[in-house]
């Protein structure tokens, strides 16, 4: 492995210029008339994995963005890494916000300035390198064999990814899925993460009257939606943060006490956090840290309110519709459609029958992990020990990755999220960045990952 | 009286016909650049009032729209009565839906329709027209003493009322004030009203965090302030429907048996009630029936929300913020003040530490009631059944009007709400329209007025 890593070592500077050339491509995929750089940033990632020494490079249709593909598989009875990225980026609003153009990539203070440096360019093109350093270096061979599967979608929601697994469960096959798209845990404290939260979005809809009403001429004699709707929300927790709706808590898997010891020993500064948050008090479910609360536990959160008269001034109105999203983010082994079916029930039984109740389920995701002690979770473990100098930390998170359920369920193959982006990365914001030491020591972590999961054959 | 009603039937169709060119005129006070048409109104009523024989016709500076007095005072030692109504009208937004234009007044089936006709322009030259009669046939006589107060700023506000009463008490003295700009029971139940709700409303902001946070990332470590407002908010009344802020309830005026009774016999159908207004279910304070709820009780009623992602779709976001606007209608001898304070201490011992609370006071307004069985009450239930040939109701109104609640203290007098309007008079909606019926008979009630207040000396 020395030689790779001299090898990576001796050609830093060269990825770095190569990177800006693939953050230049302004492959917004949310914009349709960024559709021609769209393909560009397709056929660019294609011929930066030829050019790693990946074999078999496509583009392979969907009905939306193609999809990257190339492989290596020259060593039969080795382990399959698949490795799953997009090279689609975020818009860049609002423009006068960025220190530098969002597509003109310009370095400062060893991090590399550009729309898709973190999310997820920077990332994938990490792999990229640690598999054409490795081919280089070690006479066209790798000890296992990988795949790179690039889609051009994920910032609109990957919506022919699912399909496009399914239809694909063959060329896709692997025994591992290692996804770079996400922060370490801190700056200077590398991670692995193993498991995400799932989700259930919902829409409720509360009519009272036929129109709205007058406050004074009707106020008390008919029931108030905003009023209702402030009511059934608040019977959706109890005072200890503890999610009411019955049944909520059945499936979900216990913390085992071996996650708990390790994320105990994380570095985390409660004030600190509580601090950069700017709120006045932590607040969640009793009997859990605040890691705890965000990784595994469920949770049910308002995300929006609505009702009558929101501008300037009192407008003396009986509002005759009331509207809040609401949503619950679920635990392994929490089911998205039967925890709908769990809140739909409790939600009838406390709506009065004062008013009419409309319920809109709008989005699900399954809640995913891959197991605390799982073996390519530890040999991903060591391999970051390797690149970054130290031992990552292992941890959930609290939001979701849906194609890692995905991945799940259709490949039956455990994922492992190894991102070396930072937490103050501006993944969907002005001023994205990539620790440019971080994209160094990651290409290394990459080449090491072929040797730990080798080994375990 | 005979030869003054004699005057009215054969003069009904002038009337109409000097109304239409009132209501011609757009003085609507909320828009700018119908200041000279609000300033035409002005005028025009000022010519009403001198051409009907009123004395001392001017126009009162205010720093907004002018006052309309004129008088007549010849009746030393008889009673006065202050006639108060506006000149100024609502806007006329959406203009689509009028069938015929707000400014060209047009009768169809026995009702005009206009912006205006019923609020309060109609109401006003109602009056008007009465006392024209009277003096026309009595010799130029009235039996008691007559003073018009006609303000234009009524439809934004009143904002100048209360300075403006308060620096001419001389000029306003009376013993009554009538007023004429409010709907009567029901088509064909002429009604007095002698009592109105208060008025508290307030703003409350909440705020978690800094920022809105990824309700994946954060969901489950802060409160939510959506959460949180509905919480609040739910403890602000019972199961019941009454208001759970402490003291409360405690200066409110019993209904006394005389009230409830009639009451009672109301022509009032529920069915039909809930029905129009289009809801599941009445629901009110418990112990109370729907017209005690609306005219005797207090009551606590959401406004408006706001909080967080509220367009099309599913946004995963913990809000930063959460907004109530909320208000209490308040009956007799509930004060503004002392509810808010008794508010914000409950309002303040509720809400958890684990937000930033901020509540705005917007809004107040005292509750005012004449008592029941007042004389001139009385007096102008008789004349409204020699106008109308029907004995009134005694009814209380749920809004309010705040006015009449400065009348009371400013000039130390009752007042007699005597409107003939009706339910559907489309007062601040496209279509507004009075029936010239109600009209015709209420100019005639007018001109009875002078009869019995003159008689009660």
């Amino acid at each position: 492995m020395n030689q790779v890593v001299d090898f990576i070592n001796v050609h830093r500077d060269r990825y770095v210029e190569e990177l800006k050339q693939y953050l230049a491509i302004p492959s917004i995929s949310a914009l349709p008339q960024h559709a021609p750089d769209v393909r560009r940033a397709a056929d660019w990632t294609a011929d930066a994995l030829r050019g790693a020494g990946l074999q078999n490079v496509r583009l392979i249709d969907t009905p939306g963005n193609p999809v990257v593909y190339g492989d290596w598989l020259n060593a039969p009875g080795k382990p399959t890494i698949l490795f799953y990225g997009h090279y689609d980026v975020q818009p860049v609003d609002p423009l006068n916000l960025w220190t530098t153009p969002p597509f003109e990539p310009t370095v400062r203070d060893g991090e590399i300035f550009a729309r898709g440096s973190a999310d997820d360019k920077g990332q994938v093109f990490m792999h990229i390198k640690a598999v054409e350093a490795f081919l280089k270096q070690q006479n066209g061979s790798l000890p296992l064999n990988i795949k790179f599967f690039i889609e051009g979608e994920e910032e609109v929601g990957s919506v022919h990814l699912d399909d496009f697994v399914r239809s694909h469960k063959q060329e896709l096959a692997a025994d591992v899925v290692v996804i770079s798209d996400s922060p370490m845990f801190d700056r200077g404290i590398p991670s692995i993460c193993y498991g995400l939260r799932g989700l259930a979005y919902f829409q409720i809809d509360l009519r009272g009257t036929r129109s709205d009403l007058h406050s004074g001429s009707f106020g008390g004699a008919v029931a108030n939606p905003a009023f209702v709707l402030s009511q059934v929300i608040a019977q959706m927790k109890d005072r200890a943060g503890r999610v009411k709706i019955p049944g909520f808590y059945d499936d979900v898997r216990p913390l085992s006490e071996d996650e708990r010891a390790e994320w105990k020993r994380l570095p985390f500064n409660e004030t600190r956090y509580r601090k950069e948050l700017g709120a006045p008090k932590l607040f969640g479910e009793s009997g859990y840290s605040t890691l705890e609360r965000v990784w595994a536990r469920p949770t049910f959160e308002v995300n929006g309110l609505l009702s009558g008269f929101t501008g300037d001034g009192a407008k003396t109105v009986l509002p005759a519709v009331a509207m809040a999203k609401v949503s619950m983010r679920l635990v392994p082994d929490q089911l998205p459609d039967k925890i709908a079916d769990l809140f739909e029930a409790y939600l009838k039984k406390v709506t009065p029958k004062t008013v009419e109740l409309k319920l809109t389920r709008m989005h699900g995701g399954k809640p995913w992990m891959t197991a605390f002690d799982n073996k390519y979770v530890r040999a991903a473990g060591r391999a970051i020990e390797q690149g970054f100098g130290k031992a990552p930390v292992f941890n959930r998170e609290g939001g979701s990755i849906p194609v890692v359920s995905t991945f799940q369920e259709e490949l039956g193959v455990p994922s492992v999220l190894f991102g070396v982006g930072l937490p103050d990365e501006n993944a969907h914001a002005p001023d994205e960045k990539l620790d440019l030491g971080n994209f160094h020591n990651g290409i290394i972590a990459s080449a090491y990952l072929y040797q730990e999961i080798a080994g375990l054959a």
